[in-house]
């Protein structure tokens, strides 16, 4: 199976949660601090608990850059938990010169075996097609994102009259001839959402900002069920993993995404 | 010395040239691929040949993350053979949302020690903003960039008649409270860099895209020169790095930066 085909499948199995793994050293729960490799031992706990009902993880790089050559070999050995009909996203925002881009696409793809990455658009068509030319794989390409600083750039207005950040999916549509792309978009922008999800066509959509940073998973389900529109995944980072810090914080992530999924699975029916 | 001195000190010395350590496994000289180590033995003869004549030099990750957990204890190892007086730029292009942009503020400057990154700021200003909170180091924001991409949205005009990375380069003003800010700018847009020079105001200005990407050293220094204005490095990779494939590459890098600071003192006697 290609990443497109995993995410599918997973969708029609019900399943829409993507697992952020943005893990902390330090809000980690006390007790596994002492161990020679917490992040490792809690990305191992949280995917035991949570594989069965998401449909995808993230692992955000910064936090494992932050340990340096012994976060990437986390990452490494955390990719190997992970069940293979799973998605496995390089959250990453990468982006360079073309020489350089096709080296990061060879990081990722190649020496760590990730199906899918993020990628930050501003350097243009040059920087990201490295990126597509691994035709199996499904790059998300960042259009409007969940933070603040998205008014900052990716909503200023053209001389066209539309925004910057509708540039970039109208490009992405382009540069699809592989229909390896997907979009990412801010969960915490209902109202672009629901005035531009008619552009995305099919492409997959990567949303995060629900939970921590004050997306609705409800709101966002209904409209992607109002269009009958799937190819999504909705992230959801310390909303999950962090649910609680006691020692039994990996059966709180697997309660709280079992019931995440009733609550998407209600929408559908409805 | 904070980086912005670092910086200063070496342009006093006419010194101007970033050499980039676009250190690739596949192009490096024969004779050295059989060793234990082969890229960190190049950077060592690189960095021993030119570091005298050097005024910075500017780590390209990609070439790294390429190799994984080995790449970034090459980095590691790497910057422990550069003079501590010589700026190093971790050309990282990174970027996300403020709590992950810190841990890559974190992984730079804490982890591996660099004095300088390069930063995408698609994402605005929450983006940016960890980056800027190590205030003795020198945070380099894409403006416009060297490679044809830029055309695609750094280049869109907005419907106040500027370009968006002049929309970029106004909010870098605003975010210099700590003068630790500046921008990357492509060499190869030399039209652009005439026009818009006089708005980088005190910005420090780091400039790829000589050479293998068919910037003019000569034209580039010029425009500065014209201006008095310095804080800037042009920075070389593959045109130093490369210039000779035979086990001399030392030495013909070492040639070549002489050969380059003497036009750029040339000029800067006229």
């Amino acid at each position: 199976m290609n990443a497109s085909e995993k995410l599918k499948k997973k969708n029609e199995e019900g399943k829409f949660i993507c697992v952020g793994l943005d893990t902390d050293e330090e809000k980690i729960p006390q007790y596994l601090k002492s161990i020679t490799n917490p992040v490792l031992e809690f990305n191992k706990k949280i995917i035991e608990a949570t594989s069965e009902f998401a449909a995808a993880y993230k692992i955000n790089f910064a936090f494992y850059e932050k340990l340096g050559s012994k976060g990437f070999d986390i990452i490494t050995q955390s990719l190997k938990l992970i069940p293979k009909d799973l998605l496995v996203i390089a959250d990453a925002k990468r982006g360079d010169i073309g020489n350089t881009s096709k080296y990061y696409a060879e990081s990722v793809f190649n020496y760590f075996g990730f199906d899918s990455i993020t990628i930050n658009p501003y350097m243009g068509e040059d920087s990201v097609k490295p990126f597509l030319e691994f035709n199996d794989k499904l790059i998300f390409i960042l259009a409007l994102t969940s933070n603040p600083g998205a008014d900052d750039f990716e909503k200023l207005e053209l001389n066209d009259g539309s925004y910057l950040f509708q540039k970039v999916i109208e490009k992405v549509h382009q540069l699809n001839s592989e229909k390896n792309c997907g979009i990412v978009f801010g969960a915490t922008k209902l109202q672009e959402l629901q005035e531009n999800i008619d552009s995305f066509n099919n492409l997959p959509v990567l949303l995060p900002g629900v939970g921590a940073q004050g997306g609705s998973l409800e709101e966002v389900m209904k409209l992607f069920i109002i269009k009958k529109r799937f190819d999504l995944l909705i992230n959801i980072s310390r909303g999950i993993i962090y649910k609680d810090n006691s020692p039994n914080f990996a059966l709180s992530a697997k309660d709280e995404i079992i019931y995440l999924n009733s609550q998407v699975n209600k929408l559908l029916k409805k």
